[in-house]
């Protein structure tokens, strides 16, 4: 078995001829729970953040920010501001250059950099620049602003009726719903012997990312460079350049190191404008900080999803029919939204539909968040599924295995390149010790336990490109040149397991530059499970590039074929053993050269096959019934993201993931006032993420490995998503398990847990 | 005709195939007098130069220098240093790590890196690091060193006594006298009708960059970063990676801007590993900084030079003997020295004998300097040339016509692959108005004006070795990334002239990543007027694989065949002008690649042809018979080095290095005070250079193109060292012109003119 992918038998000319990378046999560092290459730098504290950045004669920007829900700006003066002690500029929509159309989407309206219509509270009216971060925030409070307040509507069911205030002129509704469906749902409702259905809500989540969103800018002449926390340099670029109508490459984006992202950092911000803007007005660098609470207001977040789902099913557990209503709440941009590709695609069905719309309120806008609408999705799909099993009597696990898919059922039945979720469900329950403890005797008491399971899988496959240069110096060293950012996941570690994999070089050896659009190639940004399939097997057909001169160099050395050679251990050898191993270093045609230079692209699958991770997930909670507390006590998570490429950096993904399943399932909601709209928990105090005391000790990961030959060179197929897309629905399904009580409203708070107690003793 | 180097058709495999790119036919960018690209950097200050960078936390590093000439360290006490304010680390050869051996030049003697042997005042003993310059230097003066003092030798008659104190064991001779002799001298004189002789002496001069030493060192890890004030960052990572043991990856040397080096930056200085040693000690980044007075002692030189020559010709001028003697005085250390080429190449002689020598004395070590032992040898050379033109009653400028060589005689008489010496000698005498100067009736008066000439050659032929990456980006604006340091004389504005030239791409759509070992891939040194040739080649070469790739996929785009499409202005056309041009930005192969990489590499010529630069200078000059005083009136530059490839650059390199002639000839010598050994005019009010009011306003610039086919695919051939080679002789020859007069020791000061005069005055 080869692989059809990835590597070009003439790269640097990119005539897309496609070589065959045999897979790897057994690995002798792919895969091995390895330290991360930059722990060092982490650790210490030497790594320099965007946020730490400090260059000479730089100003800080501060933005002014609208206080109301949703107002009309009628007058902005700056005159007094200007005179505050240490201000450089203050930029408003009337400076030279700053009145700029502001895409937001790919559809929908567009707004300007500073709108004199602003949609929620905390959108941006203008900025100053001053000599410390201090005196511009001093500043911005001596900006007046003059507004005309508008009626607001923050609650979704508010939004949609006729006479509700309109976010964007033509209504709150983002156009028509968006319908698929198969086969005939009727007909399957009707073939079906039980149906259940159910509403399921879920909350606005904020990113709440360790490093907030920041920018240091500097212009030489016409050239822009840009210091930014981003998911993808090479995306901040092309919109630098869209923006400001510069050539591409006369912007400059860097990000060495990124404190977090979950997908609210895949575009240029305002920020980042507001900075070039105002380092060009100076002359002088500019770094524009995001504040945590601003970064609540104006950044992005998860949307609120409010979910209608109903599904049918033989006696025996087979689906007939499945048919949901999703509805996005995206504040006040069209970005986000609800996504229900798990109800068209987990699970084998016949018959389909879904409705999804989205709608505007007067919030900040929404964006992709970890798993963009998947979690939310998950939360209601497998929560139903729960019922349905309950209802047939069946195991919940048992349920998932009978309708098992391997196509893809949405997409004309395109085949998965492979598909483990049988592998996950089985192999989670064992390590789990599932039968045994659902079938465990209630507890005794007020802190009742109870287990529960929910199944997932992710649905993106991103642009494929990706083009990587991997430099041998003349010691053999090498140099690893990609445009992708290392956004806290293990990137650099990965793809540099890859090159030592392919070429025998010891780590130590191996030095990363990257995440700069001046010095690397280009790579789609870091997000959609998608960095280590994009990128890791441009490495490895960068590394084999280089491989096959070494082995040409050698080959014309040692008097030999390249086919009689094999390198090893930083030596090429003769594959029959004879004769003895040279140093690579000791190469003389290496030595002439100083550098060898290989270029490796990613390509996609020839036939369009489908490569997507599954994922199976258990819970097991108590429930104190008295206070409504719910505590998770143990997670099991088995993962099917093909070839695992570093245990270590894996592990923590997963369990990473399973933490923001917590926050997602007990904790986390944007809270808006109803007599304001605004936020009223902008902060870490209020806003509640899980700490180390939310999260259970015992958390077990259980890699599954279909061993994918198909879907790209390395096998592997992406875990950052799928990690936290089951964890709140098991939890929630373990909660009914131990209180047989459903809470379909995200987070499971005490106070819904002790309301449905209480209801349902009422009703008993 | 088609160049025979430089391109392969197969870049990134390196597989050595040649292509042949045709020659440039008319150039619409290279040739132009088009100013620097980084120009609104340098004339702003916005650019940083490695003196100009702070890291937060750096620590600040000084030096302590042995005060006496030669001495012996016996004890070296740190314990009150250390307690200084601020003070984080002293250094010593005690401190861990730091016993480190250290090799200056090629053979000769090794030392340490703080060398107990004290061979000259400035050499270096300790060194602390401190949280500010001030409080490191007032360190520095805490440490208490004793010193054994001994003996010295500074004078080079001196130096070679058999008592003279020895500077290393064995004698202050360098070895045995280098020896070169082709034909029979002694016949050849024989065959002389007229024979010339003389001794002739240059001084020891400083480079006295405007940037003076610096680097800036940080570790991560076992990761070294080094900004450094070097003029090859290859070659400082190489010299890093040796003496530290670390593999090549884990050196990064940047080097974004430099203030000049002449010669004096090609290798790791000791205040690189001394700041290296430090940064690991304290674990703080930090920057050493050599002060001005510190370059002049120990930062390198222009050697001295001692010249026997006697030459030998028949009545009509044929050359039939030359015969030379050098001695050069390298200082405490083997590097510099003498180098008597242009005796055995720049004429057509059969006869030729030359011996060369190195002797040390307690000074400052030589280093190579603006066409390292060049401008001593052609000040003994044309000077000698000029007495026996008088002699023969010949005009200078045809006796130099008389015995020009198409071939290097010196290596078995290889061809050169051009040789406009011829043109340069005819019409730089036309743009000088030469023959009318030379017969102007003597003046009358104390001032008096004379014109003199000389020619030369420069004689280096580095290593051909440099790839160049070049990127063109989806909107066809372009990123070229290459290893070469811009040291001052426009490297990136001619690189980007000829990406220009290639791809149609406008200046300003270009941006340029460079001297950073990180991101780019391979340069030598920028030197030994290389740097243009060995470059441009491989950004030629670069850039031609991506108007391959771009035309590739245009040509399958427009369903035609590549043969038909011609690029131009950034559109790719039919030939025959059928069809509408597209925009390369237009094409969906480059959107759907994002990047095209293109990869260059340079090669030697295949047959080793040799491709040399000539020049010939004319100048004017009055001497003030009552002061002494020598002022330039006027220079003519005529300069066969090829293509012209800015003419701006082109021309401010011929101003900058006849400038540095006039420095040579008038002004510039280090004195070494006889009874203490010590320098004594180490700075700039003492060590006189030429300011603007010490060159002439009238300069002119006279570029000969012999359209060289053969040099490589450019067509240049170099011109930063040939610019300074004549200049000091053709002032000496004027000054005889006018005075009648021989001034063979450099510099011609105004004592030395009145000395001579008074002498020939006493004579008569």
């Amino acid at each position: 078995m080869t692989y059809y992918v990835d590597a070009e038998e003439h790269p640097a000319t990119d005539r897309q001829g496609v070589a065959q990378l045999p897979p790897w046999g057994e690995t002798r560092v792919v895969g091995k729970p390895l330290s991360r290459v930059d722990a060092y730098e982490r650790v210490t504290g030497s790594a320099v953040y965007t946020l730490d950045l400090t260059l000479p004669d730089m100003l800080h920007a501060a933005i002014v920010r609208c206080p109301h829900a949703h107002a009309r700006v009628t007058r902005v003066d700056t005159s007094r501001a200007e005179r505050m002690p240490g201000v450089r500029a203050v930029l408003t929509g009337a400076s030279p250059g700053a009145d700029i159309p502001w895409h937001i989407g790919r559809q929908g309206p567009t707004s300007r950099l500073f709108d004199t219509h602003c949609r929620y509270a905390g959108e941006e009216v203008a900025a100053v620049a001053a000599e410390t971060p201090h005196q511009a925030w001093d500043a911005t409070r001596a900006v007046a602003v003059e507004y005309e307040v508008l009626p607001f509507v923050v609650d979704v069911d508010a939004a949609v009726r006729p006479d509700a205030p309109q976010v964007h002129e033509g209504g709150n509704r983002l156009g028509a719903p968006r319908v698929s469906e198969r086969g005939d749902v009727r007909a399957g409702f009707a073939q079906a012997d039980v149906v259940v259905e159910g509403t399921y809500r879920t909350s606005c989540e904020l990113h709440t990312t360790m490093e907030t969103y920041v920018s240091v800018v500097r212009w030489d002449g016409s050239r822009l460079t840009v210091w930014d926390s981003t998911q993808g340099v090479f995306a901040t670029r092309a919109g630098l350049a869209r923006i400001l109508d510069l050539p591409l490459s006369s912007v400059r984006v860097i990000c060495p190191y990124m404190g977090g992202g979950f997908g609210s950092k895949f575009e240029v911000g305002k920020h980042t404008i507001i900075a070039a803007l105002l380092a060009r007005m100076t002359g002088q660098p500019v770094k524009a900080a995001v504040l945590r609470e601003e970064s609540f207001l104006s950044q992005g977040n998860r949307p609120a999803n409010v979910i209608r789902l109903r599904a049918g099913a033989k006696r025996d557990g087979t689906l007939t029919a499945l048919e949901g209503t999703f509805t996005g709440v995206v504040g006040a941009y069209p970005t986000g939204g609800t996504a229900p590709f798990q109800v068209e695609a987990l699970y084998r069905c016949p018959n389909v539909r879904v409705e999804a719309s989205d709608v505007y309120v007067n919030a900040g806008r929404g964006c992709a968040f970890r798993a963009p609408g998947f979690p939310p999705c998950n939360w209601a799909l497998e929560q139903l599924m729960d019922e349905l099993a309950g209802k047939l009597g069946m195991d919940p696990v048992d349920l998932r295995l009978k309708n098992l898919t391997t196509v893809l059922q949405s997409q004309g039945n395109m085949p998965f390149t492979s598909m483990g979720l049988g592998e996950c469900l089985t192999r989670g329950a064992e390590a789990f010790g599932w039968r045994a403890a659902r079938e465990r005797p209630p507890a005794v008491g007020h802190v009742v336990r109870g287990v529960g399971m929910a199944a997932g899988m992710w649905g993106y496959q991103g642009e494929p490109r990706s083009t990587v240069i991997l430099k041998l110096y003349a010691d053999s060293s090498v140099n690893l040149n990609m445009g992708a950012s290392d956004i806290g996941t293990g990137t650099k570690t990965v793809m540099a397991m890859v090159v030592a994999e392919e070429l025998g070089v010891p780590l130590e050896r191996i030095q990363i530059e990257h995440a700069d659009t001046a010095t690397t190639q280009y790579a789609p940004v870091s997000g959609g499970s998608q960095t280590v399939l994009v990128n890791a097997p441009a490495v490895r057909a960068a590394a084999a590039d280089v491989k096959r001169q070494i082995l040409e160099i050698a080959a014309a050395e040692m008097q030999c074929q390249v086919g009689d050679l094999v390198l090893a251990d930083g030596k090429v050898a003769r594959a029959d053993g004879s004769g003895e191993a040279r140093p690579v270093s000791a190469l003389r045609g290496l030595q002439e050269r100083d550098v060898l230079v290989g270029v490796g692209r990613r390509h996609p699958h020839p036939e369009g096959k489908i490569a997507l991770p599954f994922a199976a997930q258990f819970a097991e909670v108590e429930v104190n019934t008295r206070t409504g507390e719910v505590r998770v006590v143990r997670l099991v998570a088995a993962h099917d993201s093909g070839r695992v490429m570093n245990l270590k950096t894996y592990e923590n993904q997963v369990f990473g993931g399973m933490t923001m399943g917590v926050g997602f399932a007990l904790m986390e909601q944007r809270v808006l006032d109803p007599q304001t709209g605004k936020m009223a928990n902008a902060n870490w105090h209020d806003y509640k993420i899980p700490t180390a005391m939310d999260v259970p000790l015992e958390q077990t990961c259980v890699p599954v490995d279909p061993h994918d030959t198909e879907c790209n060179t390395t096998g592997a197929k992406g875990l950052g998503e799928p990690a936290t897309i089951p964890t709140a629905a098991a939890i929630a399904n373990a909660v009914h398990h131990a209180i047989g009580v459903r809470v379909t409203e995200a987070p499971i708070t005490p106070m819904q847990v002790l309301q449905l107690l209480a209801a349902r003793r009422e009703g008993e």
